[in-house]
């Protein structure tokens, strides 16, 4: 299905473009080797967390009631039957006016249903403690199954396994789960400039870079990045490794050369394709406008700027989160939780209304609060800039820029 | 050496201690296995980058002095030569009066010194174009050796090469650098009632949890994790797994259990081996104030309060920093780069002047702007409160809290 011409999206269009593709497939993977995996299943709790009523202080587990009304200037008088010991529930029961010492993490016996700090009672000889303090039933403990509950969800799909999840499963015992497999990330080069890194560049040559900065940039976002590769100026040849690369992974990121002539190339080696659809073509997003993504069967296709500050904006924008997505991240899309430095900009900068602008700057340290973001312009073809460069500052589309001054989040690369 | 009271340390002041430790010792490492390293020696550029002055634009390569002058109303006419390819350096030299097509990234001819934009150009025919703004010398080019000269510096000592500085490499062919090695971290476990993760726990006991968290984040750091099993109360035993840690790791974290007991008794194996500094007993930050820090020859060894969040905000506010320093990491403790989330706080927070309180929060999305740092408590045992947090929010030492709408900043878990 050839496409005629499509009209540049907004960068939310783009996006809603990307989470129609399906995440990977499930496997399973033991739960230590599963930090930032994605559930794709949810969990049942096998059993009570705590297994028990738990202790959250070192103190004197007691009955609440024992203690009704108890203050500075009124204490009450309990008698300490024993010390609960960490690794082992007790086997008594505590009788009215009765107490036990237990440390935190100690099981509560019988008969009591709270804990009054250490700091709030005193040993006053001859097994007696002082409870200064009144309490409410549950005080200071950690009830059985609060943190989970035998046969209710513990964790559902979906969910980023970071390190508190992590911990619940150890918890839990949970020695395997099934998550999503990582995104394999396919990386093709174009350009009849570009040689190995390993090769001598004759003059007019240069170097690929873009092969490297992307894997980096997809690993970074959870992906599995092979590269396949420089393609030069050779539509057939394109065509089969493109065709490879779709065989091998579950996203094909193609790196097109700087010139107009390899975009056009990306485009033909696609349309050479069966079952594919040239999905977008130009986001309005700067750099980073000619970004290309189609569908190859279910697989998609994303023709990345050549540029590589613009294929580093693009990646970050839009790459790694739709990485994030493939690998099974609800909301990989959304902001909340895009970590962000906020900073103070260095000078006036003007945008055109319409595009998001994305500025690299510098952060620079400033005497009283916010660091100062410092613009580094040059030309868009140098890796000086980007190497001066620690973030990103967005300028949104409706927006005609910021003043010297104004408080600005930049994304920190 | 036994050491008498240790007064607690302010955060700054228990940093300065973990900076007074080396970095790891330097390996090769292949330039595309190195994102995220630290380089252990400066690196000099083996050529110039670009290796000719390059055009920044699509567009005429010409000499600016003969478009001087020349504007919308006054437009200056040349001669077009050639189309310069983007892969090959051209053969001829511009005269007087003449120009040549440039693609981005293309080499300039001889006689050369700027490109104007195609915007600002019209094909007249008869091979004369039009141009119709006025260039300044060099604008437009990446000029030869721009980005690195032959000889020069082009990476730093301590640089963290992240995906622009490995692209830089790529572009030098630069395949193989020196970088610290990523530091081992041996963990232990410590505690009584902790049972592996892979038995049934009986009622009293809890299934060993920080190892595995603890795992994560020095992973996250740039460490190579390694566990060491857990040890129950039995003090030659600690000993002799604290010995076999030290000698295979760069850093070892003791994860205490929850009581007092075992406290104690990481000071004691601590103190039990030859050559040992306790450096400090007790920091400033809550939760997290137990934590240990010594020195076994010149091995660090840190002892992590047992509860599952305290550890987590030492490993995050602490731990992971040191970790990266070890790594090789310059200002690894400057806050500067540490990205954040601006939020607005949900309610009131009171804090005790004199420490540092790190508040879990959770991040809600708010109409109009900031996202919404609603503060989750709970008891401190409980994974539950971790598992609902996304970040922390910091309330320094000398504040009293925070207001309910105050703007505040925080660290994305």
């Amino acid at each position: 299905m050839k496409q005629g011409f499509l009209h540049t999206l907004s960068r939310s269009q783009f996006q809603e473009l990307l989470k129609a593709f399906a995440p990977t497939a499930a496997e399973p993977v033991p739960f230590d080797q599963a930090h930032q995996r994605v559930l794709a299943e949810g969990l049942l709790s096998p059993e009570d967390l705590p297994a028990g009523r738990r202790s959250a202080m070192d103190g004197y587990a007691l009955a609440a009631r024992d203690a009704f009304g108890a203050s500075e200037s009124n204490p009450a008088y309990l008698e300490c039957l024993a010390e609960i010991e960490v690794n082992r529930a007790p086997d008594f029961a505590l009788e009215p006016g009765t107490c036990a010492w237990i440390p935190t993490g100690g099981f509560l016996p019988q008969g009591a249903d709270s804990v009054v700090m250490v700091e709030y009672t005193q040993e006053m000889g001859a097994g007696t403690i002082e409870v200064r303090q009144s309490l409410a039933p549950g005080e200071n403990v950690m009830e059985q199954g609060e943190d989970a509950a035998s046969g209710e969800p513990a964790l559902s799909a979906g969910s980023r396994l970071r390190t508190q999840e992590i911990g619940l499963l150890a918890a839990l015992g949970i020695g395997s789960v099934r998550v999503h497999r990582r995104p394999r990330v396919g990386i093709i080069s174009t350009g009849d400039e570009l040689v190995a890194v390993d090769a001598k560049p004759q003059l007019g040559q240069i170097r690929d870079v873009n092969s490297y900065t992307v894997a980096c940039l997809a690993e970074e976002a959870g992906g599995v990045a092979r590269r396949f590769g420089i393609v030069g100026d050779d539509l057939d040849g394109l065509v089969a490794v493109l065709q490879t690369a779709l065989a091998d992974s579950d996203l094909v990121l193609l790196s097109g050369g700087s010139s107009k002539g390899t975009r056009d190339m990306t485009i033909a080696a696609i349309e050479a394709l069966p079952d594919m659809e040239i999905l977008a073509h130009g986001v309005s997003i700067s750099p980073g406008k000619p970004t290309i993504l189609a569908r190859v069967g279910d697989k998609p296709v994303v023709g990345l700027p050549g540029q590589v500050g613009s294929a580093q904006v693009v990646m970050t924008v839009l790459g790694q989160p739709f990485i994030r997505h493939l690998a099974g991240a609800r909301q990989a899309f959304e902001e909340i939780l895009r970590p962000l430095r906020r900073a103070r900009l260095a000078r006036n900068l003007a945008s055109r209304q319409g595009r998001e602008d994305f500025v690299r700057v510098r952060l620079e340290p400033a005497a009283g609060g916010l660091p100062l973001a410092q613009p580094v312009m040059g030309k868009s073809g140098l890796l000086r800039t980007l190497l001066q460069s620690h973030g990103l500052l967005v300028i949104p589309a409706e927006s005609e820029g910021f003043q010297q001054g104004d408080e600005v989040d930049v994304w920190v690369l």
